[in-house]
Formats: C-alpha cells, sequence, structure tokens
C-alpha cells in the first residue's frame, strides 16, 4: 500500500519504475491497453491481507461467560477458532507469496490479465469459508474437498495467467523477454505455481478415502516452499559448495527473480494491510458492544448519558492502549524495513509469522476489555495479551537479527554494525520483546495488577520511544568520549611507542 | 496504496519521485532520521478507508423480521444507521482531504512525525463510535460534544505538525522551502486545517445551550470546502475574470499546492481500500452466517452436509455476483484513472461519492441473500441494490464527464476525444449504470423477476466487458471503413473540384 508521490502523467509515462523499464515507455504507447501492474497489485495486496486477518473475527467474538473460566474456554470453545485463523492465515500468505512470483514475472498487464487476476482474488476469498466448513465439520469429507477444489480452480487460473503472459511476451520482465530459453522460464513458474494446487488436487481425492492424509497433504502445501528450501540449504552445506559453481549462467538470473527475494513493496503493502485492519477491527468491536441502550439509559441512569458512559471507561482505556500497541509496532516495522535494501525468503517467513500474532491482537483487546473487572480471569486475559505482544515483536526482532547475518545484502549502511542508526534500531525492537516480558512477570508477582495498568502501561509506551532516542543518543556519547579518552591514550601511548621506535631502530 | 515495483535501496536513495526532489538524497544522508512519507501515507490511505466504510456493517447487520415488509423496517431501523454511516463517511474524506494536503506541503517525514500521525490517525478511528452515541441519542448534548472535541483534537495535532514541518524546514516541499513567503504558507495551511475543528469547536460550545444548530455547523465542516469553492467560482463568472489576473504570481503556485489538485495516488489508495473492504466484508457475513450447525445437520439433514449446504445455494450466488459487481466497478475505476493524469477537486468529490456507494454494497448483498426466497420483500431488495449499483456507477461516469471538460489537463492523449480508447472507455463506464437501469424497469414490468436471475445477470457481466471490447473494436472499424468510404467520396469531390477550380481561375 505504498504508494510513489509524484504524478504518473498516464499509462506507460513513467509508472514503471527500474532502470531495466525506462525504455518500454515507447513500446508501452504501441499497445494501448497494456498497463503497469502496481495498482493491480496493490488492490491485491489489500485484498488478500484483509482475507488473511479477518478470520480473527469469529474468534474474538466467541462469548465467554465471565463464571466460566478462561483457561477451560480457551480449550473448549477457542481452539477450533483458532485453528481456523492459523490455517486460514498461513494459506492465504501461501497464495500471496505465489501471487508475488507470478507479477515479478510477468511485470505489465492489460485487461485480460487484469480480469483474470480478479478471478482468482473471487476464489482466494472464498477460502476462509471453507475453512469454516471444514472446522465445524473436521470428519466431513466435503469441506477439505470444497477447499481443494478451490485451491486448484486458483491453480488454474494463475496458470492460464502464466501462458498468457509469455503468449504475449511484451508483457514480460525485460530481463526474461530477452532470454533465449523462454521455455525453460515458463515450465518452471508454472512448476512454482501448480506444485500447490496439485498437492491440494491429491487431498481432494485423498478426502474420500482417507481423510487424515488429505490433512497432512494441506499442511504440506503450508510447510512445501520452506522445508524444499531448507532441504537444498541442507544439501548444500553437506555436500559443500561445488553444486552451486556448476550451475549455468542463465540459472543464477533465474534463480535470482524467482526463488530469492520477495519484492519488498509487496511485503511492505501486505503488512500495512494487515495492520490497517487490525487496527480498525477494533473501533468495530466498541461501536457495537458499547452504546448504550437508550431504554436502558433512561431506567437506570435517569436520563444522564455520561454515567451511562462511565460504565465503559475500561474499555475505552482497552481500546487507546490496543490502538497505541497496533500502531507503534507498526511504527517499528517501518523503522525496519526503512533501512531494509532486500527481504529474503527467511525475512518473509518471519515477517509473516509476526504478522500472524499481530492479527491476534483483536482478541487480546476483547479479552482485557470483557474481563477488566476484577475477576479471576483478568490475569489470564492480560497474559494472553503479554504472549502475543511478545511473538508479534520477538519474530520482528529476528527479522532484523537474520537481516544482520546477511548485513552487506540486505541493510542500509546506517544500520549495519557500527552505522549510526545500529544501537537507536537495535533499541526500538527490543523495546516490545522486554516490555511484554516484563509486563507478564509482573502478573505473576503482583496480585494487585490489573488490566487499567497494563493499559495504561501501553498508552505510555510511546513517550518511551521518545525517551529511548533521547537515551541512546546520550549513551552513545558519553560511549564515544568514554572511547575517545581511552583512544586519546592508545594514541598518545602509540604516539609515544612511535617517538620511541625510531630510537629503537637507529639502536 | 499503490507500490513502485522497482527495489528502493533504502531511506532517500532515490525513493523520492518527482525531478524536482532527486537533488535531495544527499540532504537526507546528513540528517539521518528523516524519511520519505510515501510508506506512512499509504498506511494513513488504508486505516481512513477502512474506517470511512466499516460503519456500513451495523446497517447491514440489522435483522429484519422476514413477515415484515422492507419499506417500513427501511425507514423505522435503517434510517439512522444509514444517517450514521454517510455522516461517517464523508467526515472522514473530509479529514482525510485535510490530510492530503498537509503532506503535499510537508513530503519528508521524520520519527516525530510519524507518532504524531498515528496520534492522529488514533483519534479519527475513534470517530465512528462518536457518531453512533450521536445517532442512539440524538437529544443529547455529550454525543456531539465528544465528537467536536475529537475533531479540535485532531486539528491541534495536525497544527503541530504543521509547526513541526516549518520549524524544520528541510522536511518541506521543494517549491515552499525555496520560496521567500513561507510564513505566508504557513498560516494559508494553518487555515485551511484549522477551518473545519473552529467550526466543531463552536459546536461543542452549541451543543449545551441549542443542538440543532451544533448539527448545522457539523453539516458545514462537510460542505464548507465545496461551498466556498464553489463561491469563488461563482464570483469569477459574474465578475469576470479580473481577479485572477489581479493575483501575484507566489499566489499562483501556491493555489497549486494548497487548493487544486489532490495528489492523484492517494485518490487511488484510498479508493483502492474502500474497494477492498468492501470486497472483505461478504465473505466475513458469509462465514458467520452461512455455516451450518453441526446438530441440526446430524438432526434435520441426517448427517449430510451437502443437503445442508444446499439451502445456502442462494447466498453463495448472492456472494458470487456481489463479489463481481465489486471487483469490475473496481475495474472501471482503475481503468478510468489510468488515463486520468490530474484529479481535479470536482472529480475528488464525484469519487468520494462514487465510493460513499460502493460502501453500500454490503447492504445490498444482505437483502438480496435474506429474501432469496419467493417473499414480497424480494422484489424491493433487488430495486435497492440496482439503485445502489446505478448511482455507485453513474457518479464515476461523472467523474470522466468532468475530466473531459477540461480534458487537455486531466486526461491522456488516449482517453480524450478523438483518442483510440475513448470509445472503449465510454462503453465500460456506461455498462454499469444503463445495466441496473435496465434490472430496475425489469423488476417494475417482470413479476417473476428473482434474485437468482439478478445474481446471474451479475456474474455474466465480466464476459460482457470482454464481449464489448470485440464488439467496439468491430463497430468502430465499420463507421471508419464507411467514414473513409464517405470520405472518399468527398476527397474525390473535392479532387474534381480541385480539377475545376484551375479551369475556372483559367477561365
Amino acid at each position: 500500500m505504498s504508494a510513489p508521490r509524484a504524478a504518473t502523467p498516464g499509462p506507460g509515462s513513467g509508472a514503471v519504475p527500474g532502470e531495466a523499464l525506462h525504455g518500454r515507455a515507447l513500446e508501452l504507447e504501441l499497445g494501448s491497453s497494456t498497463q503497469t501492474s502496481h495498482r493491480l497489485l496493490a488492490y491485491s495486496d489489500a485484498l488478500l491481507s484483509i482475507i488473511a486477518t479477518v478470520m480473527i473475527l469469529p474468534v474474538a467474538h466467541t462469548k465467554i461467560h465471565p463464571d466460566q473460566k478462561l483457561g477451560e474456554s480457551v480449550q473448549q470453545l477457542l481452539l477450533t477458532k483458532i485453528a481456523v485463523y492459523l490455517m486460514t492465515f498461513l494459506i492465504v500468505t501461501v497464495a500471496w507469496a505465489a501471487h508475488v512470483r507470478l507479477f515479478q514475472v510477468i511485470e505489465l498487464i492489460d485487461d485480460v490479465l487484469a480480469l483474470l487476476n480478479l478471478a482468482c482474488m473471487m476464489i482466494i476469498t472464498f477460502l476462509p469459508y471453507t475453512f469454516s466448513l471444514m472446522a465445524s465439520f473436521p470428519g466431513v469429507p466435503f469441506g477439505i474437498f470444497l477447499f481443494s477444489v478451490c485451491a486448484v480452480v486458483i491453480g488454474l487460473i494463475q496458470a492460464v495467467i502464466v501462458l498468457y503472459g509469455f503468449y504475449h511476451p511484451h508483457l514480460l520482465n525485460q530481463q526474461i523477454q530477452v532470454s533465449e530459453n523462454q521455455n525453460f522460464y515458463k515450465r518452471h513458474i508454472l512448476k512454482i505455481i501448480l506444485r500447490g494446487p496439485i498437492l491440494c488436487f491429491l487431498a481432494a481425492i485423498f478426502s474420500f478415502v482417507f481423510i487424515p492424509l488429505s490433512y497432512v497433504l494441506l499442511g504440506l502445501v503450508i510447510v512445501f516452499p520452506h522445508l524444499s528450501r531448507f532441504i537444498t540449504w541442507c544439501k548444500t552445506k553437506i555436500l559443500g559448495q561445488r553444486n552451486e559453481e556448476e550451475e549455468p549462467h542463465s540459472l543464477e538470473t533465474f534463480s535470482f527473480y524467482l526463488s530469492e527475494p520477495l519484492s519488498k513493496e509487496r511485503v511492505e503493502a501486505f503488512s500495512d494491510g494487515v495492520y490497517a485492519i487490525v487496527a480498525t477491527l477494533l473501533i468495530l468491536d466498541i461501536c457495537e458492544d458499547n452504546v448504550p441502550d437508550p431504554r436502558e439509559v433512561r431506567g437506570k441512569f435517569h436520563g444522564s448519558l455520561l454515567e451511562a458512559l462511565s460504565e465503559y471507561g475500561p474499555n475505552y482505556l482497552a481500546y487507546f492502549g490496543s490502538f497505541v500497541t497496533i500502531g507503534l509496532l507498526w511504527f517499528v516495522h517501518h523503522s525496519l524495513f526503512l533501512y531494509v535494501t532486500k527481504a529474503t525468503r527467511l525475512m518473509g517467513l518471519l515477517n509473516i509469522l509476526s504478522l500472524a500474532f499481530i492479527g491476534g491482537l483483536p482478541l487480546a483487546y476483547q479479552l482485557t476489555s470483557e474481563f477488566a473487572e476484577k475477576s479471576h480471569n483478568e490475569i489470564e486475559a492480560i497474559q494472553v495479551s503479554c504472549v502475543i505482544t511478545f511473538f508479534a515483536s520477538i519474530f520482528q526482532f529476528a527479522i532484523w537479527t537474520t537481516a544482520l547475518l546477511h548485513e552487506r545484502e540486505t541493510l542500509h549502511p546506517f544500520a549495519r554494525y557500527g552505522g549510526k542508526e545500529h544501537a537507536f534500531m537495535f533499541a526500538k525492537l527490543a523495546l516490545y520483546p522486554c516490555v511484554s516480558l516484563g509486563a507478564f512477570f509482573l502478573t505473576c508477582l503482583l496480585s494487585e495488577f490489573s488490566t487499567e495498568i497494563f493499559h495504561l502501561m501501553q498508552i505510555v509506551i510511546p513517550f518511551a520511544f521518545l525517551a529511548l532516542r533521547i537515551f541512546v543518543r546520550i549513551s552513545l556519547t558519553l560511549i564515544k568520549s568514554v572511547m575517545s579518552l581511552s583512544r586519546r591514550k592508545v594514541v598518545l601511548l602509540e604516539e609515544e611507542e612511535a617517538c620511541l621506535s625510531p630510537t629503537d631502530t637507529l639502536s
């Protein structure tokens, strides 16, 4: 969902970024229905991110009776729904990753491709429903069959898109367009795109024979890309790096387009969508649950709206606390990706795991606002919130750690070891894991810890961010001055040595 | 939500588009915390568009008893909720427009501005709740007071952003940065931003004295920008165009930045957000309402899931029909803005009106899927759907008509009169108004018209799009060949005349 700010005067006039594409403006003038794909992709990202996240709502809206123990209710009611949410999220992200790959190969679109893509989106948005069926009727083959059919249809539409793209080569990526072995590229991208649907096809067949096998096959769809990657990685580690050298050059540039980097902009757009929908789901809840009934106000509160609303005080606190948390986690993500120059596959995976927990935040809001009054569930609700926040933020931290392992390729110089923003970035990313862990342990130690204190903590954190910047600055200057003092001593010693050494050599 | 596809290597290295900004990459290296604003703006657009649209859910989820007459229920139950939805939508778009203006002046951000913007977003997302209070308690001053306070706080935060930006001039738009009368710019942008909040402040005061006046003042907030524009336009029409010539040159470039064009990319991003959330709200409904209860399946349908699901057949049809409609309206919007080079204020207004009706489509889906069985409400539900679709599409058509009035400034040559895409664009934009109008009249004529037929019509339309392109091509070539035939005759006549004329002059 990131937009270039300059006005793009029309189709194919500078709207295609990237140096390799500058020469195509003229070509576009020839085929008038050919268009740049960036808005189509942004719209697809928005759709996919909302679809991935929105299944948290049935989880969050599960009514838990105040007298019921939260731990038990979680086991009884929530577990299947949480499983549906996680499965939907992961499967949609697999579909999203395939979509990213596909449109890294096909860089320009026309009306037919736009319509095909919309058809694909329509089937993808239908997936959550098939998941709900699967969760409600785990033993009935029809749910899993319906899901598999949808996945196969999605795969077929994407295959048609690939074939259409290679039939009209001016739509393709410039480097594939000029390459000699286009057929090889075509076969490889088809293989990547149809891998999942073929597994689903098998799952559909086995659903009528032996259902557990179908579930295993579906799980494989999620794990497969990372598994195959991991196996290749192990192979190269065990067999040494000879294999890589043996590969022809064409494969190198090829793998650059198809397997290694996810487009950073699309990772950002997808993440923005998730953060945005999560932030707005909160207000939806508050609008539906916390507007008092006019009759009740007249009867119970003698017509005083203010008095009636003061009952909802804890909910407002929970709302603002949760919004601040989501907003700041977005802010950390934004700061991090400002300095990320390339998103590797592992970073993409960690980002998706982080987003899956971000999507769980409406559940945290619902729990803490529901059990605000001193009930025996209050502490447990806070603990669930802490756990969700902790995992969301620790995976963000892991993205950074992974990026640092290959910092020359993946990070801007400012954020690398010794860069001027390195220390501050570390502090930013470490803040939420530390705070949520701290809050978790406080709930264990203090019996007085309440949701009010928890939400106030959440609201205070942005000021911690500003304080952090000042703190890091001061400590850095302190360290530097100490370092320069000690260095000056070293320099003095060295100078003395230097003064001595000539005499030494002389002697 | 449109993203450039090329990788931007990091902060301030080519990520700032626009020729005037290319020289700033070096500057950015100096102030390391300075960042390009495009992702922040995209995130804000996503948040604002979702907030604007999401209030349709309480409208759509209003349960209407099947025996109740739809016409009456609309009056009783829906009217206040629809009013809340429309007010929220329009007020949020006013806030969005102010946000666009603001960040056309401030082009770069740093951490402080990012956090201030998030705080602003937090208050904006809270607005729908205050509206719900206002709608439930129209006679109580507290609701309107709360809303006004929120609006004032938003205005104050935005004012702080402006002051911060002008205090750090390297964040400003290049042309304002080099201008001599920065103070004048500052005062003017503050005036634009604080106009609404001051009206709200007055509304807050009057809410305790005389409530209707408060509502008038709030209505004024929505209308004011367009009203003042209209008055200026009338003045120039009546007094002639002298005023414009008298204005100094600095005002000209100034008004270019602040009053005339909305950034086309942000209009697109906001629209994408609305279309995306509307498309995904549908699946949420279907997931919550149309998953059968396991106990019911066991009892009523003897354990056959397929039989239980076949009861929901009409709902699936309604889902796919509605999704196709939304997807294609997005497609038309996308095609239109591909050829729009500049979005004027009037086009922005028409776009927002179109989006307000797009946001009503979940209501149309809910009505047609609820009254699918032959009840006396069925025809009325279809008619409501037709009306919503008609207005959504006719406003899109109006955008194009408005653009054609100033086609040299606003349209790409292909889409202007006589351009090669002109006829096809006309056909694309005229399709939905014609179809929805046709369906509406069919419901009046045929008593047999049912929701099934209506949704099948919706699903068939994409093929109409493809057929349209072929049809337009054929008819264009026919017209051209006829024209060229007649022209050849004219040419022949002219040639004869030309042959004659020399003799004439000779004689």
